[in-house]
């Protein structure tokens, strides 16, 4: 990866971690701010709100303050998401992991109960945070994009989305599945969210959903939330514990299905690979806003491939 | 409480319960949907959509078609929103509870992972409910309101409201606590969303946030609130688990405080009474949209504080 990306890449990273350490409030009742503060500030990659960054400055959204405070709470509202949903995740009832970002998990840190009051507020916040109040002056315009927010996060990380996926998941454990079946499941539990960091950075440029940009973007999330759980998959394998920050070889243990079971090592490599370029294809021969307009989301593409952990 | 209260309230009652109907998906993958329709369809008196529909009536807001959507979308994500929080105040972490409206909890009939996932799905639907696509003819008017429930509905549910009530209510098992802390834990527990209902019925005939009117009806849903929770207790104390659809005296078993046991059976009582009176008062002397406006509050008031489970 490029210098530029990595510079970049932490640029977004800092202001996302200063907005989440003001807006997750320490002073939240009987430990619950800890609680929640220690479940999503200083951890992970913030690939989603690096795609919601790249897609708001591939059509222009990064242009005036109010695109970039737009971004900016897209961006806090979709980790808020994605750091609850593995809160919940790693709960005794589901998952039941005891590491997580290189840290004792929520609940073995502050107790199943408040781990489960954590995530419940931490989906909350994400709703709270895309819709300040509004200033006088440009309150219908700002209403259209932050109910627009609203509409885009709560059916990614519902019951047709996240939540669904996972639900898929946990029926899955030792049924043998097919690959459709799979793609569904991931497409939802992970994919869902990836693609709506995307097409939520689209609407801080107020970018229609009628468009060929739209559908564009859209695809790009799609072949991008694929291409992120096949690599996954791979890491889980290839990688230890310690690199990943959570317990490595789970999935294999549970004898949950995995794109590495269905199409082994190499072929989920190539598969992985075909989408990157597949991602970044869509995009190309539309008026994006600027000469180097798609350069962050080319980036990401390549990232999501090559990551290491 | 008159014949008219009852046929008015069993309409909202009626409608609410086809739009759940219609707005919970039955399709939700994996069962979840099975679980997201058990915890919240056919159950529970829908004190909060009632709520909703009475401040809409007081405004004005069931004149116009846009406005009765409104008012049903928000008693639909109100119900949600507290729906979602019995299944996972139900929870073994939490209150372990086997029975609620008469019936196995969630986890009893779903499991404890499902039962989280339905709880969490429950929550991103209330959202999702708020804000369907806008038709073009009036989007801008229509984002208004979308993104000022989304806002309301938000803090209400999250830690500075029943996420952070819930918590103050983990940490006081077993602690003796004073009448402030209780008042301050159960204004968030169970008033947050009780008075988000009212002022979101007040949004569905667009009023705004700096009236006398708005005041009122903000300063009659926290009176209603305290009431609702003071009679709460005293009904654990007073009837069985058969009346109450849940098991009766666990607070007092869990050695929770209670109004009860802070202020005394009669006590609590003539406190109730007080604040049925207060609220009523609260409302009046203002320009309400017709002669008979305040009823269906008014009703409510008396309700709340003479229900008998």
């Amino acid at each position: 990866m490029p210098t530029r990306f990595h510079d970049w890449a932490q640029d977004v990273r800092d202001r996302v971690e200063l907005a989440l350490n003001d807006w997750v409030p320490a002073h939240a009742p009987a430990g619950l701010g800890d609680a929640m503060r220690y479940a999503v500030l200083d951890g992970g990659k913030r690939l989603r709100a690096l795609l919601v960054f790249a897609a708001a400055h591939a059509v222009g959204g990064l242009r005036t303050p109010a695109g970039q405070q737009a971004a900016l709470r897209a961006a806090v509202a979709v980790e808020l998401i994605h750091a609850y949903s593995l809160v919940h995740d790693d709960l005794p009832c589901m998952d039941n992991d005891v590491m997580r970002r290189g840290k004792p998990t929520v609940h073995v840190q502050f107790g199943e109960a408040q781990a489960m009051l954590a995530g419940d507020a931490m989906q909350a916040l994400a709703f709270e945070v895309l819709t300040p109040e509004l200033p006088q002056d440009d309150a219908a315009a700002q209403a259209v994009l932050q109910a627009r927010m609203c509409r885009l996060l709560s059916r990614a990380a519902g019951e047709s989305g996240m939540a669904g996926g996972q639900a898929i998941d946990l029926a899955s454990v030792g049924v043998p599945i097919d690959l459709p079946t799979l793609q569904d499941m991931h497409s939802r539990k992970t994919g869902a969210l990836l693609n709506a960091s995307v097409v939520m950075g689209a609407v801080c440029g107020a970018l229609g959903e009628d468009t060929p940009m739209w559908r564009a973007l859209n695809d790009y999330g799609q072949a991008l939330g694929l291409a992120f759980q096949i690599v996954d998959d791979i890491l889980d394998v290839t990688m230890c514990s310690t690199t990943l920050g959570k317990t490595a070889g789970k999935d294999a243990e549970a004898n949950k299905p995995t794109y590495v079971s269905l199409l082994g090592l190499d072929g989920a490599q190539t598969q992985a690979n075909q989408l990157r370029a597949h991602a970044v294809d869509l995009l190309q021969g539309l008026p994006w806003a600027a000469p180097d307009a798609l350069e962050p989301l080319v980036w990401l593409a390549d990232y999501v491939v090559s990551r290491e952990y």
